[in-house]
C-alpha cells in the first residue's frame, strides 16, 4: 500500500494488505451516506477507544495494536474499484454526490490521541481518543477495534505466561498452526513478543518484525529414519576444522555403550530405539553447533535421553556444545527432573563440564495453569514452549474492546444501559496515571479537556465515575499524561513517533515491572483504581439524568 | 500472487497475500535442511491431516478451509528474498546446495486428497492425504494445518448456531471488530457463510467472496443527533416518484401523536427522546426503502419502537415499507414479544396489512446457549446477529487439526503415545462413508490403500482402531469414497476443480441435513462411528508391538 506525507515522514501501510478502507461494517457506510444526505458529515466528533474489563480474571491489560492502526489512517484511501464496490452494497439509489465525497476522503483531518503502546492499562480509560469529521470516525471504528483487540489481548496473555514462567525462564511462542488464521499466527507472534515472549516458530513473522527464532525437528522427523544404515555419509568434520572423524555413527554407539554400562547410569535403560538413534545423529551432522532434540518419540528415559547423550558426547569428542533437550509429552515436571539427573551423572561420570546444565525446553499444551502447577510440583525445565492456549487466547478469547462517541459540536454525549457498566463516560476527556511514594502507580483518572491537570504535591479528589460513595484524596508523587497525540494529519500539531518493535516491547517489560504486585496477581488481584475528577463526575450525573427518559411505576 | 499452470488449469494464490512459503515453523526449515544433508529430501512420504475430537463437545465437524490450501501449493515458490532471509534464520553453516535446492522446489511433484470442502467429517478420519517428497511435505504442514484448522471450528460453529437457531431464522455474522486480527474477521465471514449464515456486516468478505451484507446503524448514529431542528432538509419524495412530501418530519409528529393517543396503544408512552427521532426521520430520508432502526438508544418500547413506528407509518404513507427494528440488548426475548405485539395493535388499528409482521433483528453477546435460553422463553425475533462468540470460537478457540507421517518409501510408520488417542493410524489409507438402509449415513471405515472397497450389499467388518471388543458388521446400502484428488502437480491424474462458495455452502447445508438427528443433538449427542477395516486393524497392532519398547518392572 502507497505510504503518504503528513508532517511527521512517511508511515507504511499495514502489514497485512487486507487492511483496507473496506474492512469495515456495512453500517458505517449507510452511516456515512445518511450524514452525508444530512448534511451533517462534516460534524467535528470525539470518540473513546477503551474496554470494560480486564481479560482472563487479572486485574491488568497490555495495550497494543497502535502502530497498525496509525499505519492504517496514515494511507486510508479509496480505490475507484472499493467506491464501485461500495456503490453496489447500497443499493437503496444513492446519491452520486456521495461517492465522489468518498473518493476524496482520507484522514489527514483526523488527530489521534492514545496511550504508547506497550503501556499498563485498565478499563474505561480511553486508549485512544480520535477526533475528526463524523463521517470518517465512523468508518474508522470497526478496523481500529479489529486492530486492537485481539492485539491487546495476546499481550496479555503473553504477559500472564511471563508472569507465571518468571524472568529467569525463555518463553518461546510455537502458536501459528493453531491460530485463528495467518494473520491470527503472524499478529500473534508479534503481539507475544511484545508481551515478554523470547521467540517465536514463526518465520514469516521472523522476518516481518525481526522476532528471534526457534525450532529444531518434530516427532515426523525422528519417525521418517528406519534404522542406522540409512546413514550414508557417516563423518563429522571437528568444530575447530582440524580434522574429520570419518565414523560419527560408532563414535555415538560408543557412548552408548559406556553410559549404558556407566556406574551410576547401569539398568536405567536398555536397547535404544534405533531409528531414533538414526534420526538424531543426522540431525546432529546437519546442525553440529546446535543439536536439540526432540526425546519422547518412543520413551524419554529408556530410549529418547540416553540417544540424544551419546550424540552429545560424541558431539563434544569433536569440539560442539550440544543444545539441549524437547519435551513434549508425559509428565514434564518428572521427565525434566529425571532427564537433569541423568545429565548430571554424566557431567560427573565422565567428566564432561556443565553437561548437567543441559538446557530443557518443555511444550504440550502449555498454559498459565499448567505451568503454575509445574512450578508447584518442582521442575527443571528452562524453556517453554506454548501454542494454542497463547496465540488463540483459549481463556478468553475476545477483549470487548467498544468505540463511543463522546462529543459533537462541542457537545458532549452519553450512551446509556441498564447495565451502568455500559454508560459510557462522556466529553473530550485528558487522562493522568498518579504515583505515590513507592513509585507504584496509584489511580488513573480522567479529566474534563479543559480542567486544570493534576499537580505533584497537591492533593485531588479522585471519584469513581459511577458510585457516588467511592471515592479517595491523592497527592501524586508523579504525574503522568497518558494520551499522546499519535496522529495529528496535516495539522501543525507535533506528533509522536512509531517506536521500534523492540522498544515497545522494552517499555511492557518495564511497565509490568512497575505494578504493585497485588495487582498482578494471578489469583484474587487486587483492583487498581480508575477515577474521574470531581468536576466531570459533577457533569456525567447531570448529562444523565437530562437524557434517561424518567419511568412510569404503574 | 502469480499463478501457474497445471493440468486443471490457473489456480489463483491465496486470499491474504501473507500466506506464503515463510508462514511455517523455523524446524520445518531444519528439518528440510538435516533431510538434504542425508540426501533423503526425496524420499516419498504420506503424511495424513485430521483432528482427534469434535469441537464444542459436539459429535460432527465440518471440514473447511481446502481451497485456501490448493490455491497456496499451487502457486508455492520461494523469492529470492525469501531464500536469503531462511539462509539469515539457519546460521549454523549450511552449505550453499541446500538454498539451490529450495530455489527449485514447487508444489508440482506433491499430490493431495481431500474430502471435499463442506463435508460432515469426524475425528481420526484424514481431512486431506498428502503426498510427495519428504521435505517438501514436511514444508507445508504448517501452513496446511493453520488454514484448516480455524476454517474447520468456525464453519463448524456457525453449523451449530444455525442448528440451534432453526431454519427459518436469519443469521448475520457480526464479528469483524471482534475477531482475532483482519483475517480472523475475513475469515470468519467466509467460513460462517459456508456453515449456514445468510449474510455478513463485514464489506471486504462481501467484496472477496460475494457474501450478502447486511447492516444498518449504530447508538452512535442515534446519540449524534440533538434534535428535530437539525433536520435541515425536510423532505421526502414518494416512492412511485408522484410527488414529495415537503415537511416528512410533521407527517412522523402526526403519526406519533396518533399512536400515542390510539385506542389501544394510549399509556404505553409518553413523550419519546426527540433526537432519537431526529435520527430515525434522518436515516429513514436517507434509506427510504430499507428504513430498519435499532431502538435500544434510550428505551426501548418507551421510546424506540413508538419513534420508528412513526417513521414506519409515514414512510407507509408515501408508499414505502419499512424493514424492522434491531434490538441490542436487555430481555430480547420479552422485548422482542412487546414490540410484536406493538406493531400487530398498530396494524389492526390503522388497518396497515404486514405491520404486525415487521422484521425483528436482535444482537448483543449472542450464542448457541442464549439462542436455546430465548427458544424456551419463546420470543419473537426474526433474525439473530452474532458475534463474538461466533468468530472467535469463545466456547472453544482452536481445534486441534495435527499433520502425521503415515508412510515413508512405501514403509508404514506409526507414532506412539501413552495417550492411545494420540497414537496415530499407519499406512497410506482409504476412507468411505457408508450409508444404512434409511439413507442416513452409518460409519466411516478406513482400509489399507490396495484393500478391495467396500461393496453395496455386502456385510463388512468395522472395528473401533484401538479398541478389540468395539466392533460390528454393516451392510452399506451406499458407500462413498471419501479422499478425492485435490492436487496432482504435473502428473497425468484428473483433479476434482475448486467449487464456488455458494456450492460449497449448499453441500455444507445438505450434508448436515443427511446426518441422524440423534448425532446433532446440541447435549449428549450420540458419537457418530469411525472404523478400520479388519486387516488395517492387525496391521496396525502388529506395527505397534513391532516399536514399543517392552517396560521392565523392578
Amino acid at each position: 500500500m502507497e505510504a503518504k506525507k503528513e508532517n511527521g515522514g512517511i508511515i507504511p501501510g499495514p502489514t497485512n494488505p487486507m487492511v483496507t478502507p473496506l474492512l469495515t461494517d456495512l453500517y458505517q457506510f449507510t452511516m456515512a451516506y445518511a450524514y452525508w444526505k444530512a448534511g451533517k458529515h462534516q460534524e467535528r466528533a470525539v470518540f473513546d477507544l477503551y474496554f470494560r474489563k480486564n481479560p482472563f480474571g487479572g486485574e491488568y491489560t497490555v495495550f497494543a495494536g497502535l502502530e497498525e492502526v496509525i499505519r492504517f489512517i496514515a494511507n486510508f484511501r479509496f480505490t475507484e474499484e472499493e467506491i464501485a464496490f461500495v456503490r453496489e452494497s447500497l443499493t437503496d439509489s444513492c446519491e452520486d454526490g456521495f461517492f465522489d465525497y468518498l473518493r476524496g476522503i482520507d484522514c489527514f483531518d483526523v488527530e489521534v490521541y492514545a496511550i504508547p503502546e506497550g503501556t499498563v492499562v485498565f478499563p474505561k480509560i480511553p486508549l485512544l481518543r480520535i477526533e475528526g469529521p463524523i463521517a470518517i470516525v465512523q468508518l474508522l471504528e470497526t478496523p481500529f477495534v479489529n486492530l486492537i483487540n485481539y492485539a491487546s489481548l495476546v499481550s496479555t496473555n503473553a504477559a500472564r505466561h511471563r508472569n507465571v514462567a518468571g524472568k529467569s525462564k525463555t518463553l518461546l511462542e510455537f502458536g501459528l498452526r493453531r491460530a485463528q488464521g495467518p494473520d491470527g499466527g503472524i499478529g500473534a507472534s508479534k503481539y507475544c513478543y511484545i508481551g515478554g515472549f523470547d521467540a517465536t516458530s514463526n518465520v514469516a513473522a521472523g522476518k516481518l518484525f525481526g522476532i528471534p527464532l526457534r525450532g529444531t525437528h518434530s516427532h515426523a522427523f525422528v519417525s521418517s529414519y528406519m534404522g542406522l544404515d540409512e546413514i550414508l555419509d557417516k563423518s563429522l568434520r571437528r568444530k575447530d576444522g582440524s580434522s574429520t572423524c570419518e565414523d560419527f555413527v560408532s563414535l555415538v554407539q560408543t557412548w552408548l555403550s559406556k553410559i549404558q554400562w556407566s556406574n551410576s547410569l547401569r539398568g536405567i535403560f536398555g536397547e535404544t530405539n534405533q531409528s531414533e538413534l538414526a534420526a538424531f545423529i543426522s540431525y546432529a551432522q546437519a546442525f553440529p553447533n546446535k543439536f536439540l532434540a526432540l526425546v519422547d518419540t518412543y520413551d524419554v528415559m529408556r530410549s529418547g535421553v540416553p540417544n540424544f547423550c551419546a550424540v552429545a558426547l560424541a558431539l563434544n569428542d569433536l569440539g560442539y556444545k550440544a543444545g539441549g533437550i524437547r519435551l513434549d509429552s508425559g509428565d514434564l515436571a518428572y521427565l525434566s527432573c529425571e532427564a537433569r539427573k541423568f545429565f548430571c551423572a554424566i557431567e560427573k561420570e565422565f567428566g564432561v563440564p556443565e553437561f548437567g546444565k543441559m538446557f530443557i525446553t518443555a511444550s504440550n499444551d502449555l498454559n498459565e495453569e499448567t505451568i503454575d502447577a509445574l512450578n508447584k510440583h518442582g521442575h527443571e525445565i528452562d524453556a517453554f514452549g506454548i501454542g494454542t492456549y497463547l496465540v488463540t487466547c483459549y481463556a478468553q478469547a475476545a477483549l470487548g474492546v467498544v468505540f463511543k462517541l463522546v462529543e459533537i459540536n462541542n457537545q458532549p454525549r452519553i450512551k446509556l444501559s441498564e447495565d451502568v457498566s455500559k454508560v459510557s463516560i462522556p466529553c473530550k476527556k485528558r487522562s493522568y496515571r498518579l504515583y505515590g511514594k513507592e513509585g507504584y502507580p496509584l489511580v488513573d483518572i480522567m479529566t474534563g479537556e479543559n480542567e486544570p491537570s493534576p499537580k505533584v504535591g497537591e492533593r485531588i479528589l479522585c471519584r469513581h465515575p459511577f458510585q457516588e460513595s467511592k471515592r479517595a484524596y491523592v497527592v501524586p508523587q508523579r504525574v503522568e499524561e497518558l494520551l499522546q497525540c499519535y496522529w495529528s494529519g496535516i495539522s501543525d500539531k507535533a506528533r509522536e513517533n512509531l517506536p521500534p518493535l523492540k522498544a515497545i516491547r522494552e517499555r511492557c517489560i518495564t511497565q509490568l515491572e512497575l505494578m504493585r504486585p497485588d495487582h498482578m496477581r494471578r489469583l484474587n488481584p487486587t483492583p487498581y483504581k480508575v477515577s474521574v475528577s470531581a468536576k466531570l463526575y459533577d457533569f456525567i450525573h447531570f448529562l444523565w439524568l437530562n437524557e434517561a427518559p424518567v419511568g412510569e411505576l404503574q
